[in-house]
C-alpha cells in the first residue's frame, strides 16, 4: 500500500474521523470479529450486531451522563428528518411551536415544522451575528415546545447559556456540538443530533427524549419518524444504517478511551482559543462574530481583509494539506470547522499557514 | 494483516458484498482518489462527491434501461420509509390504495399505508405459498395505485409475470430483486428498492418514478419523503448517507464490468436451479413452494425432513463457512438468500455440504 498523506479536513460535515477510528474501520472491514463477514454484511437483528446497539447506547448514556428517564433512540435521515419528526411527535396543526433563530439550521427547522404545526419565531438575531439574551425570548404560554440550535455551523454562533423555558419543553438540535463538552441533559426535554460531525458518518441520527414525551404523535406520522415506535422496537423497526451505527460506536469507544467529554472539551477549547487568537491578533484576518461570548468552539468563520485573496488562500491551504476551509456562501471568506476529531496538530498547522500567508500577502 | 477467510453469507439482508467491491472499499477507505480524505469525510455537495451521484444515476439508467421520463431519486431509510412515502405521495385519506399480498413485506407496506390512505387488499395468497393469477386481481376502478412485492424474501415467492393494472399506477417494491435480471421499467409507474440486498449496504433507497407522478403529495408529507422535493434537490436536500451511496456506485460499476444484468441473470438462474435441484432430488430436504413457477431465484427456503436436525445443520454449516442459513421464524427450517453477490462457488459449497449432511443423518 502506498503511503497515505491524510489531510486536516475542516469540513463542516461530513467531517473528518479521528485517525484511530478510520484505521480501525479499515482493519475490520473484511472480517469483523472473526466472523468472516464485514459489519456491513451482518444482520441488524443478529447477536453480533446487538453488541453494537447495546454498547453504543450504554456509552452515550455514560459519556453524556443521560438520566435513566430519557430514552436513547436512533433514526435514519440525520437531523433534518427530525425537523419533521419533532412537530409530528410534539405538536399539531392546532398548536403553536416556538422557534429561536440564530442561523440557517434553526430557520430550516422552523420552515419544515410549518407542514405539521403552527409556528412562531420568538427571537431571530441571525442577521446581527449574535445570540439573543434570555430576556429577549418571549415564549408563548401555550407553546407545544421551544426549539433552538445551540451551535449554528454557518454563522459560527454558539449559545453561552441554556434557555430557561419554564414548563414548556425545550428541544435542542445538538448536531454540531454533541459530546464536544459536558451537557446538562436534564435541562432539556429532547436533544437530537446527526452523526456526521462529532460522532461518525452521515445517515444516522440520535434522539434523546424524556420518557413522558413519547406517544404524543400525530396520527399521520410515518412509523420511522414516530419516537414511541422507535422506542418500542429498540430503534430496529426496519434495517438501520448498520455501518454508520458501527462507526458511531467506534467514535464513542475512541472518546471514552481518550478520557471522555471533559478531556475532549479541553482540547476543543484550546483549539478554538488558539485560532481566535490568531485571527484577533492579526489585521489581515477578521472574525465575523464580534461578541466573544457568542463565538462557536466548533465552527470558526473568518474573512480576509482583501477578499480577492480568498481563492489563493484556499489553493495554498489545500497544498498545505488543509482542506475544506471555504466559508458558506452567505458569509463568505473562510470557515474552520473543528470537531472532536480535529487534533491540536491540525490547528497548529492551520495557524502557521495563516501567519505565513498574512506575512506574504498582507502588504 | 492476517489471512482473511471470507464466509459465504446467505443472509437475506444486509447481504454479502461482491468480493471485489469489499476489497475496493478497504483499499480506498483512508484516501479516496488521492484526496487525503475518506469518501465518508467528503461533503455531499462537493465536486468530488457529485461524481458519485451522477455516475450512479447514469449506471442505474443504463443497467436497468430506465426511460428518460422516469426520475431516479435517492432517499434515506430503506424500503420501509417508502411504505410511508408511497401513500403520502400518491394517495390521500379520501382515496383507496390497492395491495396485493404474497408475503410479509407486502403486508407491512399495506399496514403502514393505513396511516395516510384507505387501503384494500385485493389478493392475499401468502398462506397458500403461491402467487395469485392475473384473473384473481380485482382492482378497484378508482384505486390510487396497486402495490405489490415481486419477490418476497421470507416465503421465497416471486411473481412470474408483471400484473396488468390498466390505467391504475403499478408500484413495485423491488428491494430483493432489483438488477438481478432485466426489468421492463416502462410497465411500472414507480419502482423502489433498498440498497442492502442487491446494490450495496443499508441506509439508502432508490426510487424510480415516472415524471407525471411527482408533485401529488399530501400537505403533511415530510420534505425528505416528498418525491418532488427529492427531484428538485437532486436528492441532496440534506446530508445523504454518502458512504452507502458510494458503495452503491461501486456495486453498479462491478456489475457493469461483469457484463450487466443479462450476465448476472444467468449466474443467478444457474445458482437457483442447482439449489432447487439439490432440494427436489432429495427426500431429506423439502421446498416450501410447490409450484415451481412461483419460486424465488433470490431467496430459497427449505426444510429438513426432521426439524430436530435444524440446529445441527446450522452449526455444521457455519463450520463449513456457510453463514446465515436459518429460515425466518414464520417458515422455519432454512433459507438461502443468493443475491447478485453470491458466486457459483458459494452454491456449490452449500450443495456439497447439504448432500454430505443428508448422507450422514438421512437414515
Amino acid at each position: 500500500m502506498t503511503k497515505i498523506n491524510r489531510a486536516f479536513n475542516f469540513s463542516p460535515g461530513p467531517s473528518m474521523l479521528p485517525a484511530p477510528v478510520i484505521k480501525r474501520l479499515q482493519n475490520e472491514l473484511l472480517d469483523w470479529n472473526g466472523s468472516g463477514m464485514s459489519v456491513m454484511e451482518i444482520s441488524h437483528r443478529s447477536n453480533e450486531f446487538s453488541h453494537v446497539i447495546n454498547k453504543s447506547k450504554q456509552l452515550l448514556r455514560e459519556l453524556l451522563n443521560i438520566p435513566n428517564n430519557y430514552h436513547i433512540l436512533f433514526s435514519h435521515g440525520g437531523a433534518s428528518m427530525q425537523f419533521s419528526a419533532l412537530p409530528l411527535n410534539l405538536s399539531s396543526p392546532q398548536k403553536i411551536a416556538n422557534y429561536i433563530i440564530t442561523g440557517q439550521w434553526g430557520l430550516k427547522a422552523e420552515k419544515e415544522a410549518r407542514r405539521f404545526s403552527q409556528t412562531k419565531i420568538i427571537a431571530n438575531t441571525m442577521n446581527e451575528y449574535r445570540i439573543p439574551t434570555q430576556e429577549e425570548l418571549l415564549i408563548d404560554s401555550d407553546a407545544s415546545y421551544v426549539h433552538y440550535t445551540p451551535n449554528e455551523t454557518i454563522l459560527g454562533l454558539e449559545f453561552p447559556y441554556i434557555p430557561d423555558t419554564g414548563n414548556t419543553p425545550l428541544i435542542a438540535d445538538v448536531s454540531s456540538n454533541i459530546l464536544s463538552k459536558p451537557m446538562e441533559v436534564e435541562k432539556f426535554d429532547v436533544l437530537y443530533a446527526c452523526a456526521q460531525k462529532n460522532i461518525g458518518i452521515a445517515g444516522l441520527a440520535v434522539i434523546i427524549v424524556r420518557e413522558d414525551l413519547l406517544n404524543q404523535h400525530q396520527a399521520h406520522t410515518p412509523s420511522l419518524l414516530e419516537w414511541q415506535h422507535l422506542s418500542d422496537t429498540n430503534s430496529l423497526s426496519n434495517t438501520m444504517p448498520t455501518f454508520a451505527w458501527y462507526v458511531l460506536l467506534c467514535s464513542l469507544e475512541w472518546l471514552k478511551e481518550l478520557g471522555g467529554v471533559s478531556v475532549i472539551e479541553k482540547k476543543n477549547r484550546k483549539n478554538a482559543e488558539l485560532l481566535y487568537q490568531c485571527i484577533d491578533q492579526s489585521d489581515f484576518y477578521h472574525s465575523t462574530v464580534s461578541d466573544t461570548a457568542h463565538r462557536s468552539q466548533m465552527n470558526i468563520p473568518f474573512t480576509l481583509k482583501n477578499s480577492e485573496l480568498d481563492v489563493l488562500f484556499l489553493e495554498q491551504a489545500k497544498q498545505a494539506n488543509l482542506t475544506n476551509l471555504k466559508g458558506h456562501a452567505t458569509v463568505g471568506g473562510m470557515r474552520a470547522s473543528m470537531y472532536n476529531s480535529m487534533p491540536l496538530e491540525g490547528i497548529m498547522t492551520l495557524i502557521e499557514f495563516m501567519q505565513n500567508f498574512a506575512k506574504k500577502y498582507g502588504k
